[in-house]
């Protein structure tokens, strides 16, 4: 796992003079250089990063969603080794859903990450499983109806709980992101389970991505996440609502969205909120950025699937570029990045399907058109350096 | 869910003066202009709706429903979020039938729902998940041989009914339509738990689509659609035949068709039926409509199973429409114009498939055309209105 101890590191922009010429003629530094015109437009970072004073009136900025991908994607190279462009986990898939932990998990495949994986109850695997071999699908959560089943006392429920979390983290060092929620379903045994997988993810400072029940989850128990900064909470209209009405003890504010967004994220201790919509807005309770390149205007179910996935493996990406040495820039937090490129390309697979789809598109087709949007948005800007 | 209350609601025509003025720039009145050309041919709309007196030598007027589809297809609009477009629901998929289910529940996705859930029996719910991850599969119905596997007393069988149905009873309300009968089975345990389902769906108003062993359950228990305007029958030829015999205690006349049909949806109170044949007649004991739309030689089994959950989703649309406070159509019945739209659609998908798969044509392959063929009927007319 790359960078397992660069934890919330900020990517701090450049400096000057000798530093900018020895970096001058390296890939590195064209790529800070397209960050510093990606995050803002006009005059400088530092009027697109927002001053925790500026607290009335707020607007989002919107970035360059494609140059933050063409940054933040790593080149392809011929010393790099199997799972070092990510190893991304779903954990999620109960007895109803087993559809959303696939799409989450196969995207995160399509955008490039080495190795996926998705840990689910017994039931959700083998249909898991058969929707593609390209997965590898841990058959190992419980839901509360097999438990009572077989008539385990409480201290039974405690066994199997630990044999459960012993199961994750086996592999959890090894993962680059988790994606927590994606057909997860509300079993309360199942959801305590989580709860604890989740404890040890940030023992471990491995970044965990949010979604769907585990919205559910998170906003019952802020604990879980509060003051993580390598958490992402990725909540849609619905969501939103409850996360706002939990954490600001408020209704949601149509009128002043920006601010109470950036409210919201400084109130959980600065994890970073990707809040979906018209425009997807993104804050770590430091900033507020919109993505707004124009998607699809079909509303299939599983397109928050494709994004968690995204999600995951951009950040995990933003991570390492952080990570390197040579990159030194700033105000630029890995998970706002990785929500902004997410987003970003979603909105061009769903729109790339859309085109030739239309009204029947369907959530396996956007995935399918995930490889090729970032194809072409990396290939234009990087020939010769980024090898998509 | 949109419109739950708006029961039976009729399109009522448009008014003149000053009404018009205002809408005449509006696609609500293109729209309604639209249909009123689409259910009849020439000189305006009361020659093409029956009189009650009108008993005698009836003929069915062919109706433009491809206008019909243009009309009820909503626009795609950003504003709109994920549900809205339609969540659908099938009630099917045992022991045995597996396919019919998944043909209904992906044709409503194809078609343009946003969400498509079935509700089926334990052993068929793992094999329609692995047909696709786009459904949502809820493995919730038993059938007798599981039930008297375990040696369950006659309590212990309404406690597993009950439980059937508090599972079902969680979605009720959110559905906008169900689509009871697509593989359903005959087993006499797990059609008696449907029964309830149906009872607690026409009190949450929520319309019904009846097809296959559903139709079997309802010609058997008439009480259960009986006067309920938001109910649609779906029979062929042979349930027809047990309908007439049913209802009307007489054998099917082919001599005068048309005014045996309107006898029959008028003697079930109204209930909705389109009768499958070289043309599908549709009536709901006040009018009777045709749709001969060439389609496809080919009879490859589950044809019926596209069109249940396409009349699904387009009568969805049509009550959303009739909701629509600028509409004002009358005389025509959402259940009607859904089931207009959805006959056209398989005819024309089924001629699609046809032409390049011929005599091997399989479902499959029509479900595979719905998207194209409905992308070309909407575009044709309405580009710059309806986004396809």
């Amino acid at each position: 796992m790359f960078m397992k101890h660069v934890m919330n590191s900020q990517l701090s922009f450049l400096g000057c003079g000798n530093t900018c010429m020895l970096l001058a003629s390296s890939s590195v530094f064209r790529r800070q250089h397209l960050l510093i015109r990606s995050l803002g437009v006009g005059s400088g970072i530092h009027n697109h990063t927002y001053c925790r004073n500026m607290q009335q009136h707020l607007s989002s900025v919107e970035v360059d969603a494609e140059g933050v991908i063409r940054t933040i994607t790593p080149a392809l190279d011929s010393s790099r080794h199997k799972g070092q462009a990510g190893k991304i986990a779903v954990i999620g898939g109960c007895r109803e859903y087993t559809g959303a932990p696939y799409f989450a998990a196969i995207s995160a495949l399509k955008i490039g990450a080495d190795l996926s994986h998705v840990f689910c109850t017994r039931d959700a695997a083998p249909v898991i499983k058969s929707y593609s071999p390209e997965l590898i699908v841990h058959p190992i959560l419980e839901e509360s109806y097999s438990v009572s089943e077989c008539n385990f006392r409480e201290e039974d429920k405690k066994i199997i709980s630990s044999k459960v979390l012993a199961e994750v983290d086996k592999w959890m060092e090894r993962f680059d992101c988790l994606v927590i929620g994606p057909g997860l379903g509300r079993d309360p045994f199942l959801l305590d389970c989580v709860s604890e997988i989740m404890r040890h993810a940030r023992q471990s400072n491995v970044p965990i991505v949010i979604d769907g029940d585990g919205l559910f989850l998170v906003t019952n128990n802020l604990d879980l996440v509060s003051g993580y900064a390598l958490a992402v909470l990725t909540p849609n209209v619905n969501e939103y609502k409850r996360l706002v009405q939990k954490v600001l003890s408020s209704e949601v504010d149509d009128m002043d969205g920006t601010q109470q967004l950036l409210s919201l994220a400084k109130q959980i201790g600065g994890v970073t909120v990707l809040k979906k919509g018209k425009s997807d807005l993104i804050s770590d309770g430091t900033t507020v950025k919109s993505v707004s390149i124009y998607g699809s205007l079909r509303r299939c179910g599983g397109q928050g699937d494709i994004l968690s996935g995204s999600v995951a493996v951009f950040l995990s990406w933003a991570r390492q570029l952080a990570a390197d040495p040579n990159s030194n820039l700033s105000s630029t937090n890995p998970t706002v990045l990785g929500c902004i490129a997410g987003s970003a390309i979603l909105r061009k697979a769903a729109s790339l399907a859309f085109s030739s789809k239309k009204r029947s598109t369907v959530t396996g087709d956007i995935i399918e058109c995930l490889g090729k949007r970032l194809v072409f948005l990396i290939n234009i800007n990087f020939r010769g350096i980024i090898l998509s």
